[in-house]
This record gives C-alpha cells, structure tokens and sequence, in this order.
C-alpha cells in the first residue's frame, strides 16, 4: 500500500495505490458508514466488471448501497443526465448525509464530483478510478464537470473527494486506446514537472508492454497531489498541468471524444505547445525534438487534414481565453513550465500545421 | 452607512446598508473593474424599476455589462432556466474572470448564486436584494440553490458573495405581501436568537405602516452574519435559522408559491414548532401564547382546510428529513432554539391541525 496526501488544512485527504484494494472498500470506508445511503455511480461495463462485485461486498458488510449508471463517453457529461442522476438518488431516498462513490474513468468522476458538490449542497465522495487516465490525474485534485451545447466543462466547481483508491489491476481490462490516452498525461507530468520522470518514461514506451504502471502512477499521484497542495483553486502553479490541453481540447472538439481520447488529444497538443515554446526561444531545437520523439513513439491515431482556422476557433472557446488572449503553458525546460500570455494566433496555427 | 462582516477568513466579506446605495454601485465594484464582462441577473420588473438604471451607470463608468432576465416566481429556479443563463453567459464572451451581480429577491438570489458557484468552476459574484425577505435573510450566507422536479432546493452550494449592498429604498416598490413574508423571517430572528428583539418587532407590527425597516435591516443583518461566521457549512448552530421551516416549507409545496409566500408559510411554521416547543414542555404555554399571538398580528392569507396526512407527505420530501427521521428546531426560550430528533408524526399532525 502507498498513500500521498493531498494537503489543504481540514479538507485533506489520502491517495491510496493498492492492487486490489477494492475489495476492501467495505473495510476501509466503515469508518464513514453509519447507516445512510450509499451510492456507487458508473457506467454499464464498468459494473459488470468491478461494480457488482463492489455493490455487493458493501451490502454484506452493513451499506446501504446502491447504483446509478451512466451512458458510455462525453453523452454523461450532459446537463439532462447529471439531472436524471439527482433525482434517482431523491428516489433511492438520499439526502445530506447520503455518499457517493465515483467508479470509472475520467467521465464519472467529472460528473459524479458535480453531483456530489451539488446534491442538497454538498455530500461527501470517493473516487475509485478505472482507467490510467483518472489514476494519474482526474480523479485527484477535485476539479468537476459537466458539458452545455456551447463547450466542454463549462459548469463544474472545484469541490474535494474524502478520499482516492487506486486499484492498478483494474488496468487489466483496459482498451489499448485507453492505456496510450493515460501515458499522455504520464508524459506530461515528465515534461512540465520532472526532468528525471521525463526520461525513465521515455525509456519505458520504447518496450510498452513492459512498462511498469505501477511505479508510473506512485510518481504521477505524488507530483499531482504536491501541486493540489500548493494550489487548489488553480491560481497558479496548478495551471501548468494544462500544458498540450489548449490545443488538445479543440482536436477533441473538431474528431470527436469517440475518435480521440483525452490523453491522446493532449500528447498532440504537447507537440504543439512544445513547437510554440521552442519558437519563442524558450526551449532548444533539441530539447523541442526530444519531446517530439517520444511522444511520437506513443500508437496515436493519425490525424485526418487539419483544417487550421477551424480549430483556432474552437481554441477560442476555451475556459483559458480570457478577455479574448489565450493563456498558454510553455516550456522553460523539460520539467520546468509557466505561463505565457499574448501568443499570436500566427504562431498557434503554425503549431497545429505541425501535427 | 452601516457595515457588518461576515468573518471567514480568505472567504470574509462585508454588508453594507445605505438608502440609495444601489446608486453608488459604480465607485464600490470600481476595485474590481478590471474591464473583464459583468452580467447582472435579475428579473423583468426588477429591470425595469432599477435594473437598466444601475446596467446604464455601470457602462458609464467603464464596466462591460450586461443583464440576463430570470421569469418571475419559482419558474426562474428550474434547471432548464439554470442552463440557459449559463448558456447566455458564453454567449455574452463571459470567462473565468467575469462577475455576476444578483439583484433581486430570494429566487434570484438562489439561482445567481448558483450560476455564480457552477460557471466554469466558480466566478465572483455580488448580492443586491431588492426584497424585505432577501436583504433580512438571503442575501447573506452563501446559501445558493435550485428546484428539481423532486422538490425544491435539491441541487445547490453553499458559495459565499464578495459583498452584500442592502438599499433599504428598494422597499418602497415592494407589494404588501411581500413585505409580509419579510416580516416573517424577521419575527424569526426575535423568537430564536434575541428575546429583546422580538419584544421590539412585536411591538413594531402593531403599526405596521410606521415599521422601523432600517433598524430592524440592520439587527438582522448582525444576527445573521455572527451565525455565518460561527457555521458556514450548517453543521450546527446556522439550523436554528430553519425554524418554522420544515412545516414552512410543506405549505408552500401544498399551496404553490404564488398563494403564500416563503415568509409567510414560515410564519405559519412558526406557529406550529412552537406548539411541538411546547407540548413537548420545553417552552410555557404563556410563551407559546406570546408568539402565537405575535405572528397572529401579521395579515397571513388564511389557509384552506388542511390535509394533515398530505402535509406530511411533504415535510418527508424535506432535506433536514435525514434517514426517515425529521430535525426539528424547537425552542428552548423565547430567543434561544435548537435541535429536536425524531419528533413524532402523531406530535407534527397535531401542530398542523392549529393552524
């Protein structure tokens, strides 16, 4: 067992990274249980592999539990289905003292961090990620969402779970595309925090069905639980753990979240936030070009023609284009990143030209 | 001028109190013009009677403002109109760094608030209550919220205000049954945490037309903000402050909001909570006389004959109804409440049937 913590005074709270470690959930949740609801929310495949199992072990240890699935991909993130999920828990009989345990990968923890922060003002919640992706980085850090018709994320609050359980054998089942979108982020966490993580991952993805999740994940909750620490609200350090996501959030919106997933969306958007860095001579040509290979050694999917403006515009929708500049995660280094404001929209769209 | 603090640490924000303050609005907010978008959430009438005013000021003064109308009543706190605010907002380019200004009663406060919580993980926002009930109580708390179609305020936060501006002089448009409703949250304040002052506004709602509103504004105002600063999240003492609510709240569910208003059913509640004080011996029958007849001064709409069964059906809708058993604020003296659990059906019946 490995435990971090993230700390922010009384709303701290344990990282735990065990393999297997929920089947021990009834035990290690009974602290919290004193007879009111619980409520697992998930997805279809998600239960059938793990869920069941969890619901039930919880109910014969004295939980009162139940379960909300959602639909698969980004369809969960919508206003219509985070309001179905209220008032299921209202006919499940829920209220304030009521707990919420987020099974799944990035989608579910969005969504049932929104319901939690929400539900009667606020319930408390655990996540217990399913995917590389949520392992490494959305399930810590609190950050919660749902989508409108008019972008992605643009309602969420920043609102902490009780606690995260990581069960890295739930990576077994894991689709490759799934895998190769959650060592985007492992990368980054290289490439913006920690020159020597940087290059043990580049060794690692040389030999990937060799490369060792577990040692990986250890690195990536502790650095992301030191910058939660450090800024919660996302004021300022935190910001650059957006590096690739400006340019990665609009490939996302232009191919779709079926035909690019998130980690992979973000390893082109660092070839591009790299590209601009090495531009504006903050980062050598070579250090620009070493990013380049390894994240080009990942299987990406390959991009169809980008049509250049298209995508500026959906970078113009961005949380992070305030008062109409953009603000960008650049280099100083690999493992060193800050913000940049005023880049021109020229640059940016060389940047995607690259991809 | 009058100010009043609600301490809570990086979160503390002041209550001011000025005739006209409205008017002054420009020079106050000016700290936190930084040319970014302002919206102010309001409703029609509202609008018209100080809304373009105070939108028409702010331009003058170099805020890039607009105004989003909520429809009046309960309508304005469905999720439906929720999304189309937020929608309106990325619409008018608003962005992290945008400000909502709420002007108006209760239910504008509630929603704004709740916009204000949710817009791309939590913006500033102000409070400008233009009702008697909202500057006495609403306005000031961070209590935000809106209704599904299970029940009202199921979905919400709690998410403080940057500031509270209270003009007393919004009072002069207000119909009487508004005033009314003001009333009832007032007499609240007497009866649950300050004898003398209940003293007071039982005297002052023997002439309801020379009614001190500025100085009874400005004790509630004081009363409420030293609640908040000890209890933010309601976990303890701020319960008090629901007293007559639990019953107050199933009457406006039996008889709609346009039939009674919030104040008014709590003013009902009241009656009863003060019944169950004491018959369950914990206040005297001459103290529960004294405040029965003391909201009796009140011109209450009358109530039609009571389905006592179908009433408490409503109560177990209630948030404070926590596994299948109800928290009820009771009296321990004229000015002073707590907490009362498993309060029997047969006992709430009987208090119904009073009314």
């Amino acid at each position: 067992l490995k435990k971090y913590t993230v700390n922010l005074k009384n709303r701290s709270y344990p990282i735990y990274v065990k393999p297997d470690i929920y089947k021990e959930l009834p035990q290690l949740l009974s602290e919290y249980n004193s007879s009111q609801r619980w409520v697992i929310i998930s997805q279809h495949k998600i239960m059938e592999l793990f869920g069941y199992k969890l619901e039930k072990k919880l109910k014969e240890n004295n939980f009162d539990c139940f379960n909300i699935t959602l639909p698969n991909g980004e369809t969960a993130k919508s206003i219509k289905e985070y309001n179905r999920a209220i008032e299921q828990m209202i006919d499940f009989g829920c209220d304030r003292k009521s707990i919420v345990i987020a099974l799944g990968g990035g989608v579910v923890g969005d969504v049932s961090g929104f319901i939690a922060s929400t539900f009667m003002r606020g319930i408390k919640y655990f996540q217990v990620p399913t995917t590389l992706l949520s392992m490494v980085d959305s399930s810590i850090g609190g950050k919660t969402g749902i989508n409108t018709s008019k972008g992605k994320n643009l309602i969420g609050t920043i609102y902490q779970p009780k606690a995260v359980f990581i069960d890295q054998n739930f990576l077994k089942t894991l689709p490759k595309d799934e895998v190769v979108s959650g060592l985007g982020e492992i990368i980054k966490y290289g490439i913006v925090l920690d020159f020597k993580f940087f290059n043990k991952v580049r060794n690692w993805i040389k030999d990937l069905s060799n490369f060792p999740f577990e040692e990986a994940i250890e690195i990536c909750c502790k650095l992301k639980s030191e910058i939660i620490s450090k800024d919660e609200m996302d004021n300022g350090i935190r910001a650059v753990l957006n590096f690739g996501h400006t340019i990665g959030h609009a490939l996302e919106l232009k191919y779709g979240f079926n035909k690019l997933k998130h980690g992979e969306a973000v390893a082109y958007g660092m070839i591009s936030a790299s590209y601009i860095s090495f531009r504006l001579k903050k980062i050598s040509h070579e250090q620009y070009k070493l990013i380049f290979k390894t994240i080009r050694l990942l299987p990406l999917p390959t991009l169809d023609k980008l049509d250049v403006n298209e995508i500026l515009t959906f970078i113009k929708r961005d949380k992070k284009y305030i008062k109409g500049k953009i603000n960008f995660v650049t280099l100083k280094n690999i493992g060193s990143a800050a913000i940049t404001k005023n880049i021109q929209n020229k640059l940016i769209m060389d940047s995607i030209k690259i991809l």
